[in-house]
């Protein structure tokens, strides 16, 4: 039986296996109908669909990879909500051959139990791109 | 008698008029000692003295302006902690006569009820620039 902060570091490292697998099906099961990502310079995606509907538009621009690393530095848990920082890097690769995209940074994310299950609520993506040296 | 809705609105409203008068004690005031600021692209700003020391550096510049204009989205609080969403503004002006700039966006954070009073103890900026059209 795992507790809550456990519970909620293996929905953060089930969201990233299945974002790199491409499961798009098993990272919608993971936030409530009603999540909200936030995204500097964006307006903020709304609802399981909008989320949807951008997965599947990126799909159509050909096969991209997501690849990362997370790493949880906070969770604090209020009954059956929480909210939790981390620090993620993730590497966007085309299939084209263009060089890799590296985006890494902070996150703050809501998280919300129901039916047993914590998921993700709301989600502030403060990534921004990591210039290589000497490039 | 406020509620804790209430509260936090005037804890917001709070913090723009003392940003906007250049009142530095008050805005720290107004957060908790372990805060925590998270910026796209900047690491962590990570504890009061540090928000205080960012405060100085800048006032050292010469005298810049803040002036912004906040819409709460979203307030959720569980018992002692709440979280919050907003939709906010700010226009940065310096002395120097150059053009003002704005940016806008979203921001998620976290608050703390310490001694009766509600506190912003995590705080997600998402906010970027806004492009004037035509130049």
């Amino acid at each position: 039986m795992l507790n809550d902060e456990q519970e909620i570091s293996k929905l953060v490292a089930n969201w990233m296996a299945a974002t790199k697998s491409g499961d798009t099906e098993t990272v919608l099961g993971l936030m409530t109908d009603d999540v909200i990502f936030l995204i500097a310079g964006r307006p903020p995606m709304i609802g399981k669909s909008a989320f949807a509907e951008a997965a599947n538009a990126q799909a159509n621009h050909g096969p991209v990879q997501f690849e990362g690393t997370s790493e949880i530095e906070e969770i604090k848990v209020f009954g059956e909500w929480a909210f939790m920082r981390t620090r993620l890097s993730v590497t966007i690769t085309s299939a084209g051959g263009a060089e890799p995209m590296i985006h890494a940074g902070q996150t703050l994310s809501i998280l919300k139990k129901e039916n047993g299950r914590w998921l993700l609520a709301r989600d502030a993506n403060l990534l921004a791109p990591v210039t290589k040296s000497g490039k």
